[in-house]
């Protein structure tokens, strides 16, 4: 059944409509938010736009959410030119139910009218800005998927730079954290990726960087960061995507640096492919949220309740 | 507490005694064995000797195994010189016990007597002598530690390459898959690795493949082997090893074959970390152990009964 669902979610991807072979970056931001917005968010989470450190974010909080629910701080992906907090909300929620906790969606600033390192600049004060409001490291995990998953990374890195207690754990999906596309995976993979193409991002990493070295260590920390004293580290990824090698770098890297790292690679999967969970397309995806809450169940501060998993 | 445990196992890894600077073979090899048997067995495991596909074994059974009890088939380590089918017992029964399973460690020949492919030829008869009996392959794991992960890599291609059915999943701790020593950690990790050095494992390499080619795809299939078609993979390895990057390369080169990978990473911990389990030294054993049942309930077809697991 479950590949039935994959050749039928290939097909759609494959065969999706483009509205306007150019479109303006506005209406890519648009599209992006729709796509986003289509991940049902689990039962009973109720949203609030709020600010976190002066960073608007989006609360996404289950009944009984009071200051000691753990924490799990999103970052959205989207090449670093798309998305927003909105936009990161169902899969921040979609992780934090299955930890028993809160989500926060992070609307860091956008590229190009805010290049680097701004996004890695509003993460940290929205890390800094939780912490502020009393909520222990060790109820907080970071999290984000592509370009949010290398911003999560880059986030840590500059925490513990900036002498900040670190968060329990980080959970990344199929994160871009090699600006300078050097995986073999952009290439062998570029035919089997229906969601992703390296001029795509390679235009993201245009606009994000502007003058800046794709190697910097915020910028691309999979590749160059001194990664250690990072927390316990989950990285999610589809083998069908040309960022497989971001994943398996990052956790080499991470390792390298003594960084406990589980590294999950799941074969046929399109780039987020967690983004249908929820959605009866793909029962992986639900799987790979079930799993990244048992990981943040053994991460995170005991929770309070654990309030969605998958049959 | 856990922090204790480990430095106090780095103490005394680093610190024993060496009863003979040169023992000859038949001492190693005895030395090998005890250490292996220092592995406590899960409560109520019976072990006897038997042979399977010709291939001497011994089987580690808990009660009320019957011919539908999971089996775990497990490939000893030693550097395929070192080892026995008695040596791999407690792991292969601590695996086992967490799935619902019974044990049956492989005493598949030895080099330098029995040179390449002995081992991949006994691995293989063993597993076919398993099918033989009917055991379906939806209820088989093929697992090892060290040269024994290698083996059991080495084993599914074979089988596959064979036409054979293959098992429902593999399960390798701190494989040994690259008999060149072409990875990185073989250097940068030399000063960390309480356990193995390349000298031990050249001379294993050596005395294993003779003529052979190192990057022969059965001798070093996380390095060349063709592992299209596998089952899904979980590779368990410290970050204190100098084949760190043996179980890195072998889940990307898994990954590029669109095999299923877990990889779990964790810092500091020695080479098969896993045997101290069940000894009260090291909870990262334990919960290494239970991580790998955890994977094996999800891929091995329903078991009966689960008879141990870490407080």
């Amino acid at each position: 059944m479950t590949r039935t669902q994959l050749e039928t979610l290939q097909h759609t991807l494959r065969n999706r409509p483009v509205a306007d072979p150019a479109p303006g970056l506005d209406q890519q931001r648009q599209f992006f938010d729709a796509m986003r917005a289509a991940t049902p968010l689990p039962p009973g989470i109720t949203t609030r736009p709020g600010r976190l450190g002066d960073v608007p974010v989006v609360f996404a909080e289950p009944p009984g959410t009071d200051p000691s629910t753990p924490v799990v701080l999103y970052f959205h992906g989207g090449a670093y030119v798309l998305g927003s907090a909105a936009a990161g909300v169902p899969l921040a929620a979609g992780l934090a139910a299955r930890a028993g906790g809160r989500g926060i969606s992070v609307g860091y600033r956008l590229a190009p009218e805010h290049p680097f390192p701004a996004a890695v600049d509003d993460a940290l004060a929205a890390y800094r800005g939780l912490l502020d409001l009393g909520v222990e490291p060790a109820r907080i995990t970071v999290a984000g998927d592509s370009a949010g998953g290398g911003l999560a990374v880059a986030a840590l890195v500059a925490a513990r730079d900036a002498g900040l207690p670190l968060p329990s754990a980080a959970v990344v999906l199929s994160p871009w954290s090699d600006l300078t596309l050097s995986g073999a995976s952009v290439t062998t993979r570029a035919g089997d990726d229906l969601v992703l193409t390296a001029d795509t991002l390679g235009q993201g990493a245009a606009d994000y960087l502007g003058p800046a070295d794709p190697r910097s260590a915020l910028a691309s920390p999979g590749l160059t960061a001194d990664l250690s004293g990072l927390p316990p580290l989950l990285v999610q990824v589809g083998s069908h995507e040309i960022l497989l090698d971001d994943a398996v770098t990052l956790a080499a890297r991470a390792a390298a640096f003594d960084v406990p790292v589980d590294l999950q690679i799941r074969p046929g999967l399109p780039h987020v492919y967690q983004r249908f969970a929820g959605t009866g397309q793909l029962d992986q995806a639900d799987a790979a949220l079930d799993a990244a809450g048992d990981f943040l169940r053994g991460t995170l501060a005991p929770a309070l309740t654990v309030t969605v998993r998958s049959a």
